[in-house]
Order: C-alpha cells, then structure tokens, then sequence
C-alpha cells in the first residue's frame, strides 16, 4: 500500500503554522497537518474559576468545535443541537488537561487561559493538530504578557506536541495518519510527548482489532519521530522566545485540583 | 471625523472573497469586509425539510455563528451555554429569507441549499458580510450542480448583496460601518438589494435616537452605491457563470409557505 | 379586492384598550386590533441586570409568548419545548428596544419594567398590537410609581406606536393588515414611530417579492396615518397623566450599553 | 374570623363561565372563581398518540400555565427557563386524569383533545378552577363535533368538577380557598368529583400540621356541597346540550394504558 | 382472587431494612417491600437554600431516581432525556414535603437535609418504600449529627411512614399492591400518616373508575394497619434512638415558606 | 508507603460478583473491587439503532451513572444538570467500545445489548469494576438468550477485563487503585485487556507528571496480572457456560460503522 502524496509510513504530512491568524486573541495559529485545518486561539482572562479562587495559581482550559463543513458531510451544529456530543468532551478535555502538564500554574498567577480549536478543514488527526497548535498559540499569549509586563517569565516547562499513529489492516505501522487511513485502520493511538520526549498522554484503541504489547511499543517509537518534527516547527514560529521555555525551575507539579471529585 | 484608513463617507472598506476557501462545500468562499471575515459555505442535500416534500420544490436556509475569540473580548460558546441568541436566530433567519428572494425554489428542485456563515473575525458588518459572501458561495455550489448534471439551468434570479448604513452622532450618513462607527452611531440600518436595485429588506433602528424620513431617504442612497460596488466583485469571483444568473424566466415567486402559521 | 368589514385600504380596524385588565401588574392594558387581542403588563423590578448595577440608571425588557390556540391551528407551547423560537426573540428583543426609545432610562433610576405581552387571540399584527399596548401599560406603570412617589417625573419622552402595512398582489399599499391579507401579502412592513412622528424602528420584507423605493415611500406615507390614530386612543386611556409624557428634559439619549458586544 | 367578601365557610366565590371566550378553539371558556380567572380551550386534533395507534381509542391531554404577572409577584416564563415545573407537570397531569375519567375514549375515536389552561389571574384555586372550566371547554368542543357530524353521540360519562377545601389555623373547614385562606391554612384538599356525587381524586396535605380523619370526613362533605353548585354553573353554560352527557352506556371503563410502566 | 405468596388483603408484603446499606452518606438504608427496593441515603449540607438563609432554620428536600432496569421493560436514562418526568417530580415533591411534616426546621438550624431515594429494583410502591426508607436513613443521620455533637436534640417530631392501598376490580380493598395488583386496580391511593395516627397526606385516584366515600373509608382502615407495622420496623432498625422520637416540644410547627408563591 | 489492607503493590483489592443481583434484567451482576460497587445490567432490546438497520448485525451500547452520594460529597444528579458530565460520557463510550472489541456483532444478529453501569459506591476504579462486570452481565444476558432459544452460540469471541495501575509520587508502581492512591498518584492508566493478553485501550495520564517509555512498561505488565485475576473470577461466576466464549470463529471482526464520521 502506498500512502496518499508518496509518504514514508515514519513521515508526517506537510506541517504549518500561520502565527497571529486572527487578530483579536492574544495568541494565535492557523495550524495545517495535511488538508486538515484548525485555527487556536489563547486568550487571556484575568480571573480564574470559583474552585480555584484565592490560592495564587492560574488555569487553562480549552474547548474544540467544527465547522459544520469542516467535513465531507455536513454535521449538525452543536449549538442547534443544544448540547456539546461526548467526543467533542472528550477532545477539549484531553487538549486542557495535556497544556496543563507543561504549565506552571502557580507561576501562571490567578489568570485563565481558554484556548480555542475550530476545525475549519478536516482529514484526520484534528485532535492531535490542535494540541499541537494550541501550544503555539499558548506560547504566542505568554509573550505578549511578557511584553505587557503582567507577566516576568515564560511559564512554560516543556515543549508539547501531539500525533497519532496506527497499525493498518496489513500490518504496517503508520504516522499521522489521514481521514482514509484512519478509517482503515485496526489500531489508533494518539500520543502526547514533551520536547524531553516524556509521556503526558497515551490514547490506544483496537477499533477493530486487540493489538500486542509489541505493536504498541513500535507506534510510540514512530510516534516519537513525529513529535520531535512537530516541536522543530513550534520552535520556528516561536522563534526568540522559545529559548525561555523550560526555564522555569518547577519545584512542585502543579496539581489539577478543581477535578478532584470527578476524576 | 475622519473615518479609519480615510475612507469617504460613502465608500466601503476593502472588499475581498476568496472562492472555494475550503475543500468539502459544494461552494465556499472566505469574504473579507475590511477587518471582518467570514467563512461561507453552501452545502447540497438530497432532500428537502418535511412542510416541503413532495412538492418538487427546494429550499434555502442559513445558520450564523462566531468563533469565540472573533470578537475583542471573548464570547461564551452557543454550544457550551446550550442555546443559540435571539442574535444569532435574527441574523440566520434573515441571511436565509434573503437568499431565497433571488432563488427560485421550483427550478431548484427537492434538494435543500444549507448555508453556514461562520465569523472567525469581526470588525463591524458580520451579517451583511454574511449575505454578500453567502450568495456568492450558492453561485458556486450552482455551477457544481450544473456540472455534475444535477441541473441543468441556474436557479438564482438576480444578483443579492447587502450593506450597513447609518448616522453618526455628528449627523452624517456612512456607508459600511466598522465596529467603532456602529457602536458611536446613532442610526443603523442594514439594506438587501438585488442587481436590479430592488429592496428585499430594510432593517433601520434608532440605537440611540429616532430618526426622520429624510434620514432614511440619504442612507438609501448610499446603500445603493455599496451595493452595484459588492456585485462587481461577486461578479469577478463568479466569472463567466454570472451570465447565468437571472435569465430563469420566473413566472410566480416562490413562496415561503412553510414558515406560514409562525409568519 | 374589498378588506373586510368594508374597511379602507389607510384605514385601522377596531382599536380597544381596557386599562388595568389585570389585577396584580402595575399596570396592564387588553390591546385589541381587530380580532387580535394582547394582554399587555408592565412589572416594576426595584433592581437591574448586573451588566447596569450602579450606574443610577434603568431597564425595560419585554417577552411575547402566544397561547397555544391563540391561532388557528394549534402551536407547540414554548415551555414544553424547552426553548423560545427565533420569531419569538425577534418579537421581544424589538419590543424592549422600540420602549426604550422613548424611556429615559436616567430618569427611571436604578430598577427594571418588565413587559409582558401574551397574544390571547392572533389575527395579524400581534408585534404592533404588542407595542402599542405595551407603550400603555407602561405608562400606567409609571403613574402608579409617581402616586407611590418612587418616581418624581415621567420618565418617559413621547408618545410611541407600531403599526404594520404592505403591498397586496394587485399593487396596493395596505394598513394594519389582518391574517389573510399578510399571507397574501408581496411586502410586508412593521414600523414603529414616535408622537413626535420619527421613525424608531423600520423593517420591511420582500416575503414574496422586491420593492421599490417609491412603494416603500407609500408604505411610510401609510404608516404615519396609522401611527397617528392609535396615539390618539393611547391618549384617551392614559387620560390626563398623558400631560406628562415629553415633558422630561433629555440631555443625553439613552444608550443600549448592555448589548455592546452583541449589537 | 370573617371571611373575604362575607362567604359563609361552605360558601364559594362568585363562579363566573363565559363560553366562546376566544375565537379559534373548537371550545373555549373564560372561568372565574372570584379573582381567579382561567382561559380553558379545546383543541381536536385528529390523530393519537403513537402509544394509542390504530386500537381506535381516543386521548385527552392538557396543558396549564401562568401569565408571568398572574401573581402578586412575577414568575419567571418557563419558556425562558427552558423547563416546566414541578408543580405545573403535577397539575396538567392531573387535569387531565380527571377529564379521562369521565370520557369515553373508545366513543371518541381515534382523535386527541388538546385541553390548554392558562391562568391569567390568580388568586388560589387555580387547579380547581381549571379542571371545572376545562370540563366546559370540552363538552362545547364535543358538541362541535356533533354538529359537523364527526361524532354521532357525546363521549361524556358524566359532569365532572373540583374545588379546593381546608382547615383554617383555628380549626375551620373551609370551602374554594382564596389565596390568603390558602397561605393560612392548616391542611389543603383538593377533591374531584362526577355529577354522581362518585370521587375522582383527593388529595389532602398537611402542609403545616398533621390532620386526623374526622377532619378529612367533615372536608368531603363540604367539598361536596361545592362541587354540586360548580355542576349547576356548568349545566347552565352547556345548556340544552347538558342532556347527552351520561347518556352514553360504558360497558368498560378506559384505561389508562399508556402510562402503564409509569404509573 | 389469592394474593402472590398467599398473603391476605391487609398483610403487607415482607418487608426488611438494612441500615448503613452505603458507606459515605451519613445515614443510608436499603428499604425492601417485597420485591421492591429502594437506597435511600440522608446528606447533611451545612447550609440552606437562598430563600431561608439567614433564618436559622433548616431545609429537608428529596430526589428520586430508578435505574435505567429496575423495570420489567428499560426506561430511557432522565440523565440521557436531559429533563426529569412530571412522575418523578410528583414523587421526589411528595417525599421532601412529607419528611418534613414530622421534622423541626427550627431544631434543626441552618442545614440541609439532601434525601435520595434511588430505586434499584421495582415491583409496585416505590414511592411508599421511598418515604418509609428515607424517614430511617435521616433518622439515622440525625443520630450521627448528635453523636458529632452538631445537634443536642433530634428535631423528629413523630414517626413517619407511608403505604399504598386500592380498590381492586372485584371490589377487594388491598394493602400495599404490588405491581401486577396495581396495574389491575380500579383505585389506587397512597396514604402518608404518623406515629400517632394522624394523617399527613393522602392521594387517592380512580384510575378505571370513580369511588365512593365508602370504599375511601375502608382504604383508610387498612392503611392504618399497615402503617403501624411500618412503624416498628423502623422502630426495630433505629433501636435506642427511636425514643429520642418526639421529645422534641414543638410550639409552632414549621411553615414550608420557600413555597409559598407556588403553593 | 504500606497500602490499605497490606495489598501488595501488584495485588488487587477483593474482588466480588453477585450475578443476577437484580431480577428484571436478562443479566445483572454486582461487582465489588474492593469498596467500590457497581450495579451491572445487560438489557436485550430486539431492534438496532437507525445507522445499523437491515445489515442483519447487532450492536452494543453502554450507560455509566453514579448515585449522587455514591462519593464522600454529594454530587448533583446528571438529570437535575439537564446534562451528562463529559467525564460520564467518556467512560460510557469507553465501556461500549471494550465490549464491542469481544462480541462477534454479526453472530449477536440485529438486536441491541443496552449494559448499563451503576456506581452504587465509589472508593477509586469505577470505570475498570464496570467494564469487567459489565462482561460478566452481558454474558449471562446470552446465557439466556440461548436458552429462549433465541441464539444458537454465544457470540463472544474472548474474555475481557479492564484493571487501573500507576505511579505513586515515590515512584512505586500500583495495582487498582483505591481513591486515596489515586488522588496521590503522579500517573494514572487504565487497561482493558482481553483473555488472551491482548490489548484493546490503553489510557495513560500524567495527571500530575509526565512518565517514561519504561514507567509504561512496567504499569502494563502489573496490569496483565490484575486481568488475569479478573478473568478467573468472572470465568467463575459465569461457570459453565465459559466454556462457549471464544468457540465462534470469526472471519472477520465487527467494524465499530456506526462512528464512522465522528472518529
């Protein structure tokens, strides 16, 4: 089997980032994996939620949405519908959660950063695209704090980038892997990996087949390759100011307290 | 006063559409007053809503939205708070019954047009932007039909655009207000026309005052001129498909017959 | 074509307000235009919505709901929907706009008018009905605080009334149109105006058809006949506390702060 | 104590019906118990729902709502709330149960009444007075039917009404509470009963004391007393008509089967 | 007519209690009437809702549930429904109001009492087994408030307990029908009383049929019996703190304010 | 660090499964790891959702709730809210999911297995005690439908167990964690595993941390004993009839068609 544009089965497709895509949030992306197209946005409020009130440390939280062509059928809007589907939860809870793991929030002080992902052009990987961009936007945010003096260092400890992989029908172990490919595939994994290529968040799923120990550690070695390309290209845009992440000494993990009861 | 990037009083902003923005629609367009940005899609379904069927007629309709952070400060999404705004229903059901002055629903036949206007950046004129980028993204969609030999004829009539006009506090009359003019004027008012400068709507609204026929008669005027400037550049988008546009010969209107008991 | 009950085509038909319909309200009114019949109350609220606290100013809002068999054939409650309809939010949104137009909202000081107008019999023209009723109520409203010395002056500026007209499909431009003649209807007309005979509010509709220029002049010409008449009855019910009204000096108009963002 | 108006204990208020209130349902009634005053409608739709199709059996379901200002204060519209109450589920359930009682459903046919009742005023009373105007709003709509001989023969089994009866602080029984008596009350009963002086529903509480049984005997016989004077008003309203109801000979009872797994 | 394992027509069902049935609430039981079970918990909350803040008395509120499959046939999760049925708020309003007849919201001071009732298998009289649990789980929290020294005082003013009785269609009045004999009665009430005999709510509706004051009376004396043995089941399960019962001298029983407006 | 009960780091809490623990279901079980208990229900319904119609194939869904004080603090009832949290529609789809992963669909025929999911108490591992009870349920559902004759063999094709591990801060790695461990725990996995030592999800989150490639490692191969574990004891509980999970031969494995656009 060849893959669509001639690709290697260890290769990303096209990668880019439109830095400052829209003018109004404090940080922003056009990110493109491929055909699939996501605009993140950061913007900051100077407030946090009420369970966090009072304690010194900040919050991030995201949330994720389609255009309703963003796909080759039409999907009902989710605002007609009057409620948010569980994949979409699913989705913007797995972009906070991962941010969160390479921000210090006690370093972050009382302020919340919502992040936006709106698919606008959809094939494959939108949730790894928008993590990925949605840490370029963060990073686009902080410095402008920086800059408006709110804020006195990068609060960022690491990079983070985010890609999926999966193991065909024949066998073979594919990265970044497009609407076509996804469908056909029997495993689907989605990693989410630091620049000091730690684990934050792995997501396998057999759709329609179990997978061995040994597959699983072949995708994560691909997938690997990916998020070391995908941070070359934050580290692009960021340009300068990427030299002040992971400055930050983190003493303590900050914790994800407000979800204690719910975990 | 002089207006941002000296404008004259009766002179759009920079007026720009990009055809086919987007790679899933049968049409789409990114249409660009000045600032404001809107990405317009025209998808195609097979069938028609229930008051229709088996009638052989089609039918048009619209739905609106804005990014969270495509305005200065961040909006709640509709599909977090569970609803859609009285706004947001305002502008939808005019963007559709507008479309649909121009569109013969007989010629169209048992399919539906949904059009989605999504707003990823807003600076004043988001709904007439929507209008003038969503005709243009129907025209698209219709020369795809044509191709593929679902119709054969262009249902469209004329041509359809539509302009913000109003009064500043200092008593002139502008012509396609930004978000600072709209929010400092006393006077708005929103004009859709046709090519053949006939009005199919007229939503004028004292904000912050009342204002006297003569008024109303001067912000027609400029109205006008915006509106023959919209259509030339729907039409270089168009191309030569614009010739097809009006030369249905239309016998009855179409009637809006389903929204009957809620008229 | 010869209108029902040998009416004229300038000409109202049968306008009835019985003041103080209901018991509880500060003040209400049952509106009647013809067989369209709405129970119009005015609520006085001693506090305003949180985007207006502490500026020493007031609100007026409106909601319009039907009963279900207000119409011919039976509609859907809203409740039981769980939701409002667009036409609905239309409705009330122009109510509470088109009454804060002539509201000195400073002067109304820190509360809320809240304005109920539930259709009990629909036949044409429940907007118009709905305003012109409600302008009525309110100001029985307001003599009540006066008499209760809440209230030191008339808030309010001047007189305010709506009234709908339109073009048949022989051509002819009619006032206040009942049911049948709005279904048969090419353009239809809401307008509201003031005593002082400016225009506050002006939304018209090709629902069938476009309009000229010069029918949309006839319109108006019609509409100002209609306008004038029903602030005659508005006058004979509010009796001598009509004296009050305009006598309030209005440096500054009142603006629409609350909607800002959304406008 | 003395009571309001100079009521003897066992005495109602003023009853007041005016039938044809409103012109669209197939039958209607404004109902007047003292102060509190309901518009009841009847709607025939001709059709079941699915849980009854094709067994060639009919329905009676009803609605209640308030005006927002029906009250002394005002309510917030369940329509904005998005949802219905408890109290108003309790009681359009109970309207309906009670009518149910009393009509034939197999003599109906396979046909829905849609009974509405919206409070206008309220002043205690208002499910008593709803099921009492609701009965009479549905007998007219019956002999509607009849005349446009859709129905050979009236469904009704037998008169139907209800009136509210209680204990006062000092130990009186009370007859048709009005709102104050309400507040103060002891004990609160509602009873519903056929034209046999046979019972339908009761439904005493406690709300601030406890009741012994001797008091639930002297309450019926009060209610009964009630109930006998609402029929009288009814059979003056229905008129001639009045003679069918009773004449249809029930072999069986009709069941509720569509609530079964509920009940 | 024999009555499912023999018992005759005032026995009730076996009926067992088991205390503490969860480990976190601070007082739970697992209430069973014979095939029928229900956990009802009891959680205290340190504070009131906004209508008695500031009073110094406390609240006592219910919710009710069934699994999805505590029925013969699946129910569609209220969760999933996104709006709870107009039965469940009967039931869950039923239950709150009748714990707090016998419960001293003064003694009580400024808490809440959270009470769930979460039927986990049916078979007829839910709602009885709901009220009669839920009276031994909050009398075993009100044990655990003494024991932690929040309450000097248990505020139970009296036993309470609940039962079903009907009017079967040969005309037998039964005790605490099960499912199969409900679904076949003509009657069916549901009869909350105390510990002294007094009445605090009784709910009694023809479902096929109308009653007689007779057959009422009969339904009463049976309730009575199978109240009393309710009463020492709990007496048995609560053990030496049943004679804290009561002692409580209770000078104005507690008005259920909140309400008042909806009443 | 010593564990609760003196659990060994790789020893699972006590693990029990009372089946048919609820007599309406076609297969229930209730699973105890430790305190946590969850009530699982295997429910047949004999028709599939619209997408699956006329394919001749099965499908298999699943419900998760937990009793409002099934935690330390009382939560809000999901259909209070109106809505299901995103953390209860996660582990929903992740339950429907594993199970559909072992269940031959076109073997099961076109009929729908409803499991639903009720944490009764919760003390850590809701999610991993509901998928392996929900086998257990789902199995004796079967059971039964071979034995009504409904289905010739049991349409499972393995086992199936799912199991939490983690990284404690100092660095241990944990077996089933309670709610404690877990509050604590720097990495938090969860495991659905089959009886061949298969994988079918992996769930891994640096909650308050990244992990190695070689934590990972270690955390599945303590995962695989605590499924092999589970697997005896549902092999147990299901006794017999074990011996025909596994015997159908599957061509070729159940496509998950039904998500195919929401993937």
């Amino acid at each position: 089997m060849t893959r669509a544009y001639e690709r290697l089965n260890d290769q990303l497709r096209v990668i880019e980032m439109i830095p400052n895509y829209i003018m109004h949030p404090e940080g922003s992306v056009l990110v493109s994996f491929g055909d699939t197209k996501v605009i993140c946005s950061a913007s900051i409020e100077e407030r946090v939620p009420p369970f966090l009130r009072g304690q010194g440390k900040g919050w991030v939280t995201a949330e994720y949405a389609m255009l309703p062509r963003a796909t080759g059928t039409r999907n009902v809007r989710e605002s007609s519908k009057g409620k948010v589907t569980g994949r979409t939860m699913e989705i913007q809870r797995l972009i906070g959660r991962a941010l969160r793991s390479v921000i210090d929030l006690d370093a972050l002080g009382e302020r919340t950063i919502w992040v936006d992902c709106d698919v606008i052009q959809a094939d494959g990987g939108t949730r790894t695209a928008s993590i990925t961009g949605a840490f370029t936007a963060v990073a686009l945010a902080f410095e402008q704090l920086i800059q408006d003096e709110k804020l006195t260092k990068n609060p960022m400890t690491d990079f983070l980038a985010a890609i999926s992989v999966g193991v065909s029908s024949d066998g073979e172990v594919l990265l970044d892997l497009d609407y076509n490919e996804d469908s056909a595939a029997d495993v689907d994994m989605n990693v989410v990996m630091t620049g000091s290529a730690e684990l934050v968040e792995v997501q396998g799923t057999g759709e329609e087949a179990t997978f061995s120990r040994k597959e699983m550690n072949r995708m994560l070695d691909v997938a690997e390759i990916g998020i070391a390309r995908l941070i070359e290209v934050q580290r692009d845009v960021i340009g300068e100011f990427a030299e002040t992440i992971g400055q930050q000494q983190v003493a303590a993990w900050s914790s994800a307290a407000g979800e204690g009861n719910e975990k």
